[in-house]
This record gives structure tokens, C-alpha cells and sequence, in this order.
């Protein structure tokens, strides 16, 4: 491919590690920030997001529970736009992310908590957008002008901005240093899916580039992964594909499997990544052929997609994600579709 | 149809009046776990479950967020059981939903809840469970045995019990005498759906019965039905059934509508149905002939299965989802499946 056929969201996909390094250079935003939270103590955290800032927020719910101890949920901003309802913000902060601040339903959404006594913060790539009005904080993504209709810095940007918060609210944990090796883990997962691509990758994108329907199973951390992964697999490619923690996916879904579906398992090293294993296993007995990506322990496996992934679990969503923008990227050319553009998609949505 | 030939599945749906009538009759159970909630007077609410269960729990948010003004959130059990995280439950009330009551991670947030220092209530159909044992109070379903692998009359159960809680907590808001109303309301929905499965409704069939994709949408408080009703054509008949809020469809999820993708579309009466409709067109405009599954305002429509319908929108998810149930049934036995044991599935998953 000439570089003149490098599609934007190839290209933005390149641009993840400098986001993440924009990102450390601005320690000072997130501590400013995390200031303002400590002083105001929440006791719960609401999360209001659309689309694939809200995989972001799946990730957020996980790591701020499981770092901070705050009990987190995803708003349904219908509540406030369409009923009208007024809740008891009081004690709460309300954490809205959005990569272009444009969406009316969560600066609705914001608004009201800040006005009921939340604290309100936004994460977003547009600090002149309405959201950052109307949050108290704004943390920005530093992502750049995202181009490509399918997000994909701008969605690790928000991941990014959300460990470096959590992690200047927890300097106990490591996160930050953690956060501080992943531009590095992030250029080897370019290369190495870059490498797949070009060798035994190249039959898994012909089957997906072939097919309506996927799956996509993880469990944890990389549920949001899971998320992500599906969405950009239906609006960049068209596919029915279908994310499920490997929990929900016994409960059910796993039905959907067989031979003709293609699958896509994101493998986390440690436990999990073994519960995962037992989901590929299903997956398997029925007659399909999962595409496992994973960290070290899958470095030997022949079905496996193995990339650099961080130290902890808990930013391995950071890395994981970015094999799957690069799946997604080059199945939608290898389907003849343009990547950039998807049939039907604007870049912002109004949603009110 | 000889009376032998009736699934255990279309039985069961028959049963979910009787199921109803049994929660309303079971008032002071109700009101004994609300005088519990006044006393403790919680800030915030989490709902875990799984499955079925967990659109119960999306309904539940929606309606406790609507008539408590309490924020509600949708907890992941793996931050408790594989994370090992300590949440602050104080001020909290946990409700946990399970048909069964035997899913070890929703008993295990439970017991974590309980012993943190939230109320915890645990909506089940088996109150001798782990599950019943594990919540400070317990509100039955009331459903009778389930046999069908499709959980049908315990999910509308599920949401009566939420009903009939939230009522009890605001005798204000005329919930309870909508709720009595309900029985009958479901009587007329089963009626209608089986009239028109039997005329316009049986090409829908051949069409869905036909396909291995589907899309099911809707707004608000139906989120929960199309949630459900697609993972019952998951579950039961096989298809990569995709539900969305209408927002978040406009957002991307669009492009994978079509000619041959059998779309439903659940249309409550009022504003939000308003909103569906323009889903709708944009479906149309790609092709696709939606089903769309209303009240009085779709009477006239070819489009539409038109059934009686609660006053309030809010309880419109009980009676909206059994003309979806009765669809899936008859779609699967159109398709040669069993809806009552679907290949690969067990009526109880234990998700650690």
C-alpha cells in the first residue's frame, strides 16, 4: 500500500502513543482535578456517556471501584432528558465522557448534577465544547482532531485520562508509573499485530472480511474491550458482532457459536485470561476457531495474536484494544468498504 | 395445535397474569421490605444480576431513578469476586436479582453489601436459595416453577416486584392501582398477539424464522424490552439479535440495518414513541420493513402489532415484552428448535 492509501484511521490509530504521552505531560490538569475531588469526598460516582465513550466508562466503573473503593454506575441520561427526574446528587460525582462535548443529552445530564450538588467532571477531546461549559473540571484527552468517523485515539485517550486520574488519586498503587510504560507497550502492539497482519493474521481477516456475524468475549477489566472491539466491528464493517463477558456468554449466547462465526477472545495474563481460555474452549467445541489475543501467556499458542501488554491487568485494556482497531481497519478494506467513512455515520451525534 | 404440542415455553407466558395477581396479592410482603428501606433511608442503589435478570435490573434503574430520585447503578460482580475490591457500601442498598437465586457472584456482591453496611433485598423466584439466605430481606416472584429454559413469567415477575416495591414507597404516584391493573392488560396483549400471529403477523414469522440477524429497539424505560427480547432470539432461536436505544442506534449501530434484517421496534405510546418512529423510518429508509410492537397509537398502522397497553409508560416493560416472548416462541418452533431446551443451554449458569 502506497502512503498516499493510508486511510486516516490507520494513521490516528498510530497517533494512540503520543496521546497517551500528552497525556502524562499533563500530571498537573489531572492533579488539580483529584484535588478538587479529595476536598469534596463523593461518597458513589455516576458515569454518563454514549456509544464508545461509554466503553470507556465501563472501564471506569471497574477501575474506580476496584482502585477507590466508590460504588459506580452508568447513567441512563433518558432519566433526566425525557422524564425529567431529579435525583439526589448530593455527595456524588458525576463523570461525563465525550470525545467531541457535542452530545445534549449528557451536557443535560451534567448540568443537572452539578446544579443538585455533585461534583462534575469532563473527559473530552474538546475543551471549547459545550460539556467542558457545563462540567466544574475538564480533563482533556489531548488526542488531537480525530478525523476517521470510528474513534479510536480519542478512546484510548479516555481510557488514559482516567487511570492518570485515578492514579493521582491512589499514588499508593503504581498506577501512574504503570500509565508512564504504555506508549512504549503500545508501539510494541503496532508492530506486533503489524507482523500478524502480514503473516497468519492475513486468513482471520479473510474470514471475518467474509462473514456478517462475530464474536467477541473477555471478562473484567477488558469487558470494555470486548465493547469497543463489537461496535467498531458493526459501524466500520457491518458485522453483527456481538461482546460478552465470558460470565453472560454461559448464560446464553454461547448458542451463537460455530463453525461459520467468527471470534475474537481479548486474554488478559492471570486468572481471568484462564476463564477466558474456557470460553475459547466452548467457542471451539462448537466448531469455531477464536482469534486469542493476549500478553505473554499466549505467546506460544498457534491460535493466538500475542502483543507487549502492560505489567497490570488493570491498564492491559489500554493496549488490548489497539490489535482490534487494527483488525477492524484492515477487515473493512478487505471488504471493500472505506474505513473513514462508513455508509450512514456522521461524527458527532446529536442525541438529545 | 393439539393441547400435547404446547411448549412448556408458551404455557409458561400464559401463567404470567396469575404470576402478577400473585404479587399484588402479596402486598404485605412488599410493605414490610419498604418500611425497611424508609428506616435506613439509602443514598444510592446497585442492582446485581445476570441474564434475564439483569434487564429486569435496567427497568429497575430506570424506575427507581424515575419515582425515588435515587442515582442507581448496574454492579459488575467481578470487582467483588475476582477483583477482591472493598467497596464503601454504607448508605447503600443493594438489590440483587435472580430467578434462581443460585449464581454464586450475585450471591457473593450480596453477602459483600450486607457486610459492608448496605440494606440488601434479593428479588427471586426460590426462596429457599443461596441467594435468599444471603439478602437481608427477600421479595418472591411468585411465578411457580419455571421449566422452559427461556425465562418468561420470572421475568415479568422480576419487574412486578419492582413495581410493586417502588409503589409501596410512593403510594403517591398511583403505581399500586396501576400495577392491579396490569393482569388484565396482559390477558388483552396475549389475545391480540395470538390474533395476529395467526393473520399479518405469520409472514413476520417466516422472515424472522428465516434470518440469522435481527434488530430490536426502542427508548427509555423499554431499553429493558428490547434488551430482553433480544437475547431471547439469541438464546432461543439463534439469531445475532442486536437491541439499542434508539440514541445510541443513531450513534453507529444504524449501518446494520437492511432489506433482509428483520427489525422490531417496541413503541410506547407518548413523546419517546415518537422517537422510535424516526428509528423507524431510518430503517425503512435502508430497506428494512420494521415490526413495530405499540399501543393505541399504532392501532391503524400495517406495521404495527397493536396491544393493550398500561396508562403509564412506565409499566408499559410488563406488558410490552410478552408479545416479543410469544413471537420468539413461535418463531423458534417455525425454525425446527425446541424453544423449551434450546441446544447448549441449562436453566441455571453458576458464574463465579
Amino acid at each position: 500500500m502506497t502512503p498516499a492509501a493510508v486511510t486516516r484511521m490507520r494513521r490516528e490509530i498510530g497517533q494512540i502513543p503520543a496521546t497517551v504521552e500528552r497525556i502524562l505531560a499533563g500530571a498537573d490538569e489531572v492533579e488539580a482535578v483529584a484535588s478538587t475531588i479529595r476536598r469534596a469526598a463523593p461518597r458513589w460516582v455516576t458515569i454518563a456517556a454514549r456509544g464508545t465513550s461509554d466503553h470507556a466508562a465501563v472501564y471506569a466503573q471497574y477501575l474506580i471501584e476496584t482502585q477507590l473503593g466508590l460504588p459506580t454506575g452508568l447513567a441512563k441520561p433518558s432519566v433526566t432528558t425525557h422524564y425529567g427526574a431529579t435525583l439526589d446528587w448530593r455527595d456524588g460525582l458525576l463523570l461525563a465522557i465525550s470525545q467531541s462535548g457535542r452530545s445534549p443529552d449528557i451536557v443535560a445530564v451534567t448540568e443537572a448534577a452539578r446544579a443538585g450538588g455533585a461534583i462534575t467532571i469532563a473527559i473530552t477531546n474538546e475543551d471549547g465544547s459545550p460539556l467542558a461549559a457545563a462540567a466544574g473540571s475538564v480533563l482533556r484527552c489531548h488526542a488531537g482532531r480525530e478525523l476517521a468517523v470510528p474513534a479510536t485515539k480519542t478512546y484510548v485517550g479516555e481510557l488514559a485520562v482516567v487511570v492518570a486520574l485515578v492514579a493521582a488519586l491512589r499514588p499508593d498503587t503504581g498506577l501512574h508509573a504503570a500509565l508512564a510504560a504504555v506508549p512504549d507497550v503500545l508501539r510494541g502492539a503496532e508492530a506486533a499485530t503489524e507482523r500478524w497482519l502480514e503473516g497468519p493474521g492475513a486468513a482471520a481477516i479473510d474470514l471475518l472480511a467474509g462473514s456478517d456475524r462475530a464474536l467477541v468475549v473477555s471478562r473484567g477489566f477488558n469487558l470494555a474491550t470486548t465493547l469497543e472491539l463489537a461496535l467498531k466491528l458493526k459501524e466500520t464493517c457491518g458485522l453483527f458482532a456481538e461482546a460478552y463477558s465470558t460470565a453472560d456468554f454461559a448464560h446464553g449466547p454461547v448458542i451463537l457459536a460455530g463453525a461459520d462465526i467468527p471470534a475474537l477472545a481479548i486474554r488478559p495474563d492471570g486468572p481471568l485470561g484462564r476463564e477466558v481460555d474456557d470460553s475459547v474452549v466452548t467457542i471451539e467445541r462448537r466448531g469455531g476457531r477464536p482469534i486469542v489475543i493476549g500478553g505473554d501467556e499466549v505467546r506460544d499458542r498457534t491460535d493466538a495474536l500475542a502483543v507487549p501488554v502492560p505489567a497490570s491487568e488493570a491498564l492491559s485494556p489500554l493496549t488490548l484494544i489497539l490489535p482490534g482497531q487494527l483488525i477492524v481497519e484492515a477487515t473493512a478494506r478487505r471488504r471493500g468498504v472505506d474505513p473513514d467513512a462508513p455508509v450512514g455515520l456522521g461524527k458527532v451525534t446529536l442525541t438529545r
